[in-house]
């Protein structure tokens, strides 16, 4: 079965016009997720990695599970106000507004070389933004790895120079 | 290295007079992470999993984990308009007002065998939720587990006969 046939669309969530793609099958399969995991890890063979960021919240369920097989930490990045110690924050631009994420100050240690995930890589305004924090507190950024990438969003122009791997691409 | 020792106390979050158990370090650490997830594990032997429900937000690091390890599915259950396919909801009460959960209608089949997990058993009011959730679809709750037990909050006796397990109690 490939990838693909894990992500349901939802037509109109979470709002008119939206075409959204529902991991939650993928995450009910033990042999999807695994499937999943060992592409990922696949683009990471000989990468030392001290930490896997998880941006909150559908990035978390990959990336402990990333942190789990590679041994490494896992730091949560989350909305404001959610973490409980010392934070700094980024934010970025939505459609309409700002949007802010927020670290620990203790989550990544000067020279921590870094993995980042998330779900979706759309736009790239919020792997911007954490990429920011990560870099911010001294990480080395060895890749950024996604679920999906929505490529007629164009979210790696407004990345950098980062290693960028998504799961699948729609 | 004690379980306990992963965890850092926080004083006045999120709001003055509560003491915060903050589980970042826990989750920062590989073995720290992996002791917890063989404590939670060693109370399963024999016990066959289908899926394992993780509660918002912070119940979704090791309830993934747990469903990895016992090759089983993960489900979430999460904050109202979330879940973005059709959805079943309950509701607790809080010291002021209520809150709401949400489940997928087809996370769980009839007869499937269910552990539910979630950071901190405090009153036992969102554990509660997550049981009926869970019974309403038809599913026999092998299990709750948790990190932590606040055993001052006496949220056992909010819950019925469900088997307990909290990998630390303060």
């Amino acid at each position: 079965m490939s990838l693909e046939q894990y992500i349901r669309d939802i037509q109109g969530f979470p709002q008119e016009g939206i075409l959204f793609k529902d991991i939650t099958p993928l995450l009910a399969s033990p042999n999807g997720r695994e499937e999943c995991l060992n592409l990922l890890l696949s683009t990471l063979k000989d990468k030392k990695i001290d930490k896997v960021v998880g941006v909150e919240s559908r990035g978390f369920f990959f990336a402990i599970l990333l942190a789990d097989r590679l041994n490494a930490g896992f730091i949560p990045v989350r909305k404001p106000k959610k973490l409980p110690y010392d934070t700094i924050s980024a934010s970025y631009d939505l459609e309409y507004g700002k949007d802010t994420l927020e670290i620990h100050t203790d989550a990544i240690k000067k020279g921590d070389k870094v993995l980042i995930h998330d779900d979706v890589l759309a736009t790239g305004g919020t792997a911007k933004a954490v990429c920011e924090l990560v870099e911010r507190l001294g990480g080395e950024i060895v890749q950024l790895n996604f679920l999906m990438e929505l490529s007629f969003l164009n979210g790696r122009e407004k990345l950098g120079k980062e290693e960028i791997f998504a799961a699948m691409t729609f």
